[in-house]
Parts: C-alpha cells; structure tokens; sequence
C-alpha cells in the first residue's frame, strides 16, 4: 500500500464501444514518468462486453443487426458506478487517485465520485460527459450545441429497441468507415484507426447514458475537476464541451472547473497521448 | 525516475493474438498491490495489429480468408524485440524490469533479452516460448511433445502462404468457436471467453516464429527465469513446457530455471489472475 504522501495512482476510464486497451500508449507514458497507473474496462466493455450474434452470422442479416436486443441491455449506470467504485477500491485501497474518463466513461466517473468523493482526488473529464445533477446523459446528443456531430449517424439500430448504442464495427463499407472514422479518430492514421475500431464492443448500454446521478456539494461537487476541451471533436462537439464546464461551475461555483484545451478529434488517447499523459501525471503529487 | 532500490516495475507481454486487453485482471491486482506495471502490445497486435479485408467482406468468402496475404506478413522477430526493447526502456529509463511473457511473447523476450539483459531483472515465461538457441519458435508446435495441442486446427489458411497464423475471430459456426474456446481457454467461461476472442487480432505474424535467437552467456544466460507451467494448456501442451525448461537448463546449468505450476488452460491470465499476479509481485523487490 502506498504511504499517504507518495504519488497518487491514476485510474483510466474508456468511452463507450472502447476498452482498456485504447490507453495503451498514454499508459507506456504516465507509467515511463514513474507513476502508476491502471486502465480498466467499463461494466459491457472490453472482457465485459457482450456482442450480438449477428456480427457473426454468415450470411450477414442487416436486418438481425438492426433489431436484435442486445446482450448488454441490462448493464446501467448503477452497475457501471459501482464497479468503478470498486476498481478505484482495488487500486488503492481507499486512498484517493486521480481518475482520467474519455466521452461516457465521464458520467460513469461523475456518478463513482458523487458516491465515494474520498475516492477521487481528481477527476479528470477528457472530452467527456459531465452532465448536471439529475440530468441522463442521452439528454445532451441532441442539443443545438452538440451540431455537428457524426456519431449517431453510425447508429446501426434504434438503441430504445435493443437497449444499447450499436455500430458496425464489421463493416466493409467504405463510407460507413470513413464515417466510424470521422466520429472518433479523425487525426489518426487510417490504419491505426481501423485497429482501434477493430477492437469496439459493437454495443454500447443504453442503460449507462440513460442514468442521471444526483450531484451534491458534499459529493461530486466537492472533488476538484478538470476538463480537456477537444476542439476537433465530431462526438461531443466543442460547443457542448464548453455547456457542461459552464453547467457544473454554475451549479458548484465554488469549486470550478480547471480547463485544458487540445487541438485534437475525439480520441486524443491515441493522436495526442503525450499531452494526455502530462496532463494527469501533474495531478498525481 | 525510480531510485535505485524502489521496486522494479513489471512488464506484461502478451501472445500470439492477444493484446495488452488481456492483462486487465491481473494489472488491477498488481497495481492495486503497490507495483508500477504495464501491459504492451507485440509488435502487429492489439492498437498496431492490422487485419484481412476478408474479415469485413460482406458476404464472406472464406476462400479469400484462406487466400489473402496477410497486412502483417512483413512484422519479424526483429522489430518485434526492438519494438520491446525500447518499451522496456521507456518504461524504466534503463534500469531493469520485471517481464512476464505468455506465449509467443516468450520468444520476443527471449530476443530481447538477450539484446539487452541489463533491462531484465528477471524474465517469467507464463506458459510461453522460450526457444533454444538458434531454433525459430516454429520448430516447437509439430513436436511430439506437443501432441493433443489443438490451435493449429484452428488456422483457416496455410501460413506460408499468408505470411501469418490466421484464426477465424468472427466464426459464427459454434464448432469452431467451442474448437478457440478450448485451444485458449478452456476454463473460462464461454462468455467471457466469448468477449476475449472479439478482441483477438485474426492474423498473427509467421514472421516472429519463424525469427531464431542465438542466446549466449552473457546474454539471455545471464537473465534469471521463471517458467510458470499450465497443466491444462492446449496451445503449449505440459510435455513442451517441460522441455523448454530442460533445453534452457541444459544450455545454462549455472541458471537454472525457476518453476511455477498453474492448473490452468493456455490462458491464466484470465482464470487465474491472482496467481499470476502474485507470482510477478514476489519478483519486483
């Protein structure tokens, strides 16, 4: 167990469709600096996931793909909260860690730090969902401020029929992947990119960007924060970035929000993982 | 940077197919024990793997799968122990680090190793390759200790043709994927075991088993080595463990191997990820 005035950990929470492994250059990088460091998956991801049969039925049915009730239709942002409360339990035993959540792993991370606030001495939202109290995340797609946004067109079934946001991961199509890459990788490499998206969970739970978390003075809004602005974002538009930091710091005006700002698409992980990584590694001590 | 006497951090490496996802159990336990650890990608897998057309041709044509040359044919056991010699000193500036190797990764840490053993404290082969001196890994798997193996029934074309071991990830047929789940993972649950074969890369590179390592003294002679041994290995059967240990013990009595014995599948990273991991933290101090 660490000693109480060593470094803090950091804890690595994915977005939706991703898993632990999208860190994996931002982690050679805050581990190379000495600290240490953990990424997880979140409850229906990575070693969690659970995919629809039709992406490997043969041959393929568009139609299966479109209507079949997903696996994860019953993973909620209940489910999701108390399992990052307790990976930030393993970690540290109890003591505090600076935590870093891409795009819907932020509601996810609001949601852990209003229940255990003593578990998270910082949290930082990565061009990520901080919705206000009370407020599901599904509530702020639509918003004027998030126009623009190319995510929801890759949508490959309606998620209030299967239970979860589903995109083709296996798709041959050309502009189907030119869009997927649009959406999340639009500074990286074609080839890189298409390795990240071959390693999506297909199914994204309803459940977890349908819950809302009632945030305290005492709870969430006791916890320093940080957000990292995306200003090349086609997910979560800047515009709507910018809405949440304004919504928290309006709601908690004593404690407010710390902003940094990258000229990066959505997935600065994989096109800007240096700037990632310093950005937590000054949170640590 | 670490000082000289903290613990050394630890270095997960995964196989053939795998990525740095599938530590994920095991670096919770780890971290969450005090150690700095890391998971990386081999060189053609996980975030730089890169994968057939065939897999996202709609409709499938498994004569291409059985045809198309693979994007990784060109990936070597050269630039696949570069690749991790310069992970090895990203992550601790130079000083040495434990490497735990499962699989294929063994013989990628074989290589580097024996390039740089002062970047080695200690290397642990969890169920892995730890060739011979000058023999290539291929020489291995057709051997009679490794009769009952059941992974090369799993490849749907011939590597020399391909230039890689290709698996069929996105099989829906159920006797092909029960044929996966028993080569890797036998005692895991088939839906977990399910999610792990979505994040397999389909196509691991002929080209690192076909690389041979000249080991020497002074070289990968001079890293002392663990060997963990898993009793219900289907890849790797028991007998071929046993004479990887044999081989190296003869080739360097002066360091004998250390051994571990897991009754697990191929897979203990996934079954058993508290023993794997215990057996990593007794090796950092």
């Amino acid at each position: 167990m660490p000693i109480s005035n060593s470094p803090k950990p950091i804890l690595f929470l994915h977005g939706f469709w991703h898993g632990s492994w999208c860190w994996a250059d931002v982690l050679a990088r805050v581990t190379g600096a000495g600290a240490r460091a953990l990424a997880v998956d979140m409850a229906g991801h990575g070693l969690l996931a659970r995919r629809p049969e039709a992406l490997t039925r043969r041959p393929f049915d568009p139609g299966l793909l479109a209507t079949e009730v997903s696996p994860v239709a019953d993973v909620d942002l209940d489910q999701a909260g108390d399992l990052l409360v307790s990976q930030l339990e393993q970690l540290a035993g109890g003591n505090p860690v600076v935590v870093v959540a891409h795009s819907m792993g932020g509601a996810v991370l609001s949601r852990a730090a209003q229940l255990a606030p003593e578990l998270v001495a910082h949290a930082v939202y990565l061009t990520a969902f901080m919705p206000a109290s009370g407020v599901p995340s599904v509530a702020y797609p639509q918003l004027p401020e998030n126009e623009g946004s190319l995510t929801d067109a890759a949508f490959v079934a309606d998620p209030a029929v299967i239970g979860a946001l589903r995109i083709d991961v296996a798709s041959g199509d050309p502009a189907y992947r030119q869009r997927l890459r649009a959406a999340l990788y639009g500074d990286i490499d074609p080839a890189a990119a298409d390795a990240a998206i071959a390693l999506l969970t297909p199914d994204a739970p309803a459940g977890i960007a349908l819950g809302a978390t009632t945030l305290t003075q005492g709870g969430w809004g006791s916890v320093p924060r940080t957000y990292v602005r995306c200003t090349q974002d086609f997910t979560i538009r800047p515009a709507l970035q910018q809405k949440f930091i304004a919504d928290a710091d309006a709601a908690f005006p004593a404690n407010l929000t710390l902003v940094h700002t990258l000229d990066s698409s959505h997935s600065p992980f994989l096109s800007m993982p240096g700037q990632v990584a310093d950005i937590a590694l000054k949170l640590i001590h």
